[in-house]
C-alpha cells in the first residue's frame, strides 16, 4: 500500500516551478495532494497542474507553510532556500532543492538519479538538485567514467536564456522584436544585449576570475562522481536560444575508450539518447531537444590531440532534465527507496 | 618611388569581396588601379569602393582577366581559386587567396601577418589566407607560444552566420522575421533552422567525423605556427549571431605562464586588444567587436585543472580580420617587402 503523500512546489510561478508541476502531473507522481507556494506577490494567482485544465491556487510561502507536507520541491532562488529549507525539514518535510544554496554543503547529497541514486540513502532532509549544465554533462559522462575513468574535462557551454527563468525568455523576445521593428533596444536582465550576441558570463565572478556557473560545473561534477581526482575546467556562455543548453565536452579518460565504444556504451545508458549520424545531419540540436526528457549526445569522436580523449556534443532541455525533471526524478527515487522522512529535524537548525 | 600597382578583387560581389574593396580603400592601399571581378551573372553590376561614393563596374572573370594585374585578392570559393589562381600566376599576378583550396599546399605560404610574415619571403605566386576561425586564434596564441610554448589547444567556437556569406545573413534575418510574424519558416542555406538554435556543423564531415572547419583549425594552426608538436582539437558550432566569431580556447603551455603574465604579454601584442575586466562587464562581445580590426581577448584565467593551462575568450570580426583585412594586410606586407612579383610563372601549371 502506498503511503499518502502531500507534496509542495515552492516557487510555483517561476519557469522551473511551473515545469515541476507539469512534470509531477505528467508522470503521475504518487501524491495525494499537491500544493503551490510562491512569494506574497503571487499569492492567490493560479498555476496549471497537468494537461486537463486543473489549476492550483498559489499560497504565500510562510515560515509555518510546511506543516503536514511530506515533500517539497524548491525552485525559488538561493535566499528562499537558505531560509525556508531548514524550516521545512524542522517541520518534518523532505526538501529537494533546485537552488545553489545547499549543493556543496557536506550534509546534503547532490543527486542525479541516473548517476548517484545511492547518495540519497543517508540524506538529512535536504537533497540538492545540481546545476542544469552539470546535470546534463554527468548523465553522459558517468557511463564513460565507469568504463574508462576520467582524468580531465574541458567544457564550453552554449546556454539558453530560459536558464535565467521567464525573465530571460522575455528579454530575448523583446530585444529581437525591438530590433526587427526598428526600435531602440536595451538590456535589463543581462548586462548586455543577448539578441544576436554571445555573453561570456553566467552568474557572478569569483575570486579566481571564473564565474560561479563555471565553478559549479567544476565542483558539482567532482561531488556527484564522488572522485576528487576528476579535474574540470569550464567556460560558460549565454547564447540567443530559448530552450536547451548545448555543451562541447572534451574528456580525457584514464584508459583508452574509442569513440565507437563510447557510442555503444552511451546507447545503453539510462537517461541518454545518442543522436550521432552526422553525415545524415543527425546530431543534437537545441530546437529539437526542447521539451524532451533525455540528455542527447552526438558528435562522438576520438580526440586525436591526446592518447585517451573524446569529444562530445551534449544537449538537454535545461528547464526539464536540467531542473524540474531531475528534481521530480529525485522525489520518485525517494519514494521508491522509502526515504520520504526526516531522521533528525534539527540538522540544519543552527 | 612606389611602383605602380594594379590590384584586382575576385569575387567582388560577395560579403568578403565587398569588405576587401572597402578595406583597400579605407587603408589607402597603394594601388594605381583597382578592378572588380565576379562570375558572369554579376558582370556589369556596380560595387562600392570606399566611403566617397566611388563605384567599380564588376567585370566577368575570364581566363585572360589577369593580364596587366599585379596582385589579386581572391574570395570566390575553392573551385574558382583552384582554376583561376594558377592562371593568374601564369600571367605574372601574385594571388592572395581566401579559399581553402591552397592553404595546405606545401607550395603556398599560409600567412597571418602578425604571426608569420616571414613565410611570405619565398612565395611562389599564391599566398593562402587562413580560415577565419584559425586567424583570430593564432593572433592571440602566437605571443603565448613564443613565451611559453604550446602543447595542446582545445577550442570550441561560436561562429556567426556571416561566415557563410551574405546568404547566411539573409537566412538568419528571414527566419527570425518569419518566426516573429507567425509565419512558417524553413531552412535553405543551413541543414536546420539557425534562428534560436545552435548547429554543431560547419562545412562537411571528414572521414574522422570531424568537420572540415574543425580540421582546418587543427591543420592550419600547425602550419602557421610551423610546429608539428602543437596538438589541436576543435568543435565548431554555428550560432544565431550576424557578425564575429567567438572562441573558448583552452591552451596547455610547455612552461608555466600565469594568467596575469599572459594578460601583460597580450596587451603588447600586435593586432590584439585585451578586454579583460570581467567584474566591470569588460570582456569581448560579438556585437561590440563587429566592424573592428583587432582580435579581442578576455576572460584570461589560469586553468586550475592542469599545471600549465590557460583559458581565453577570443572574438573577432570574421569578415574583417577573419578574411578581408587579413588578406589586405598580406598584400600590404608583400608591398612592404617588395614581393609583388612572380619568380616562376609555371609552379602551379601541371
Amino acid at each position: 500500500m502506498e503511503r499518502e503523500l502531500t507534496v509542495a512546489v515552492v516557487g510555483a510561478t517561476g519557469a522551473v516551478g511551473r515545469e515541476m508541476l507539469k512534470t509531477l502531473a505528467e508522470r503521475a507522481f504518487p501524491a495525494t495532494k499537491v500544493k503551490a507556494f510562491a512569494s506574497e506577490r503571487s499569492a492567490g494567482t493560479r498555476v496549471p497542474f497537468g494537461e486537463d485544465g486543473t489549476e492550483l491556487v498559489v499560497e504565500e510561502l510562510r515560515e509555518d507553510s510546511f506543516k503536514g507536507i511530506d515533500l517539497a520541491l524548491f525552485s525559488a532562488g538561493g535566499a528562499t532556500s537558505t531560509k525556508f529549507a531548514p524550516l521545512a525539514v524542522h517541520a518534518g518535510c523532505v526538501v529537494v532543492d533546485n537552488s545553489a544554496a545547499w549543493r556543496m554543503d557536506p550534509r546534503c547529497p547532490l543527486v542525479v538519479p541516473e548517476v548517484n541514486p545511492d547518495a540519497l540513502d543517508n540524506h538529512n532532509g535536504i537533497i540538492a538538485n545540481p546545476n542544469c549544465s552539470t546535470i546534463q554533462m554527468v548523465v553522459v559522462l558517468k557511463p564513460i567514467y565507469d568504463m574508462a575513468g576520467i582524468k580531465r574535462i574541458v567544457v564550453s557551454t552554449y546556454q539558453a536564456v530560459s536558464g535565467t527563468g521567464q525573465k530571460g525568455i522575455r528579454e530575448l523576445e523583446k530585444q529581437v522584436s525591438d530590433i526587427f521593428n526598428m526600435r531602440e533596444t536595451s538590456p535589463s536582465v543581462y548586462p548586455c544585449q543577448i539578441a544576436f550576441n554571445i555573453l561570456p558570463q553566467i552568474d557572478i565572478f569569483m575570486d579566481n576570475d571564473y564565474t560561479k556557473e563555471e565553478m559549479k560545473m567544476v565542483n558539482e561534477t567532482v561531488k556527484i562522481l564522488a572522485d576528487p581526482n576528476v579535474r574540470v575546467t569550464a567556460t560558460c556562455a549565454r547564447v540567443p536560444v530559448f530552450y536547451c543548453h548545448a555543451e562541447a565536452v572534451n574528456v580525457e579518460t584514464d584508459k583508452k575508450l574509442a569513440a565507437r565504444e563510447a557510442r555503444a556504451i552511451l546507447a545503453q545508458a539510462p537517461g541518454v539518447r545518442v543522436l550521432d549520424n552526422p553525415r545524415e545531419g543527425i546530431y543534437p540540436l537545441p530546437l529539437e531537444c526542447s521539451g524532451e526528457d533525455p540528455v542527447f549526445v552526438g558528435r562522438i569522436r576520438d580526440d586525436e590531440s591526446i592518447d585517451n580523449g573524446l569529444n562530445l556534443w551534449i544537449v538537454a532541455d535545461n528547464v526539464r532534465k536540467g531542473a524540474a525533471l531531475n528534481a521530480v526524478q529525485i522525489a520518485e527515487e525517494l519514494v521508491r527507496k522509502n526515504l520520504v522522512h526526516v531522521k533528525n529535524r534539527d540538522v540544519f537548525i543552527d
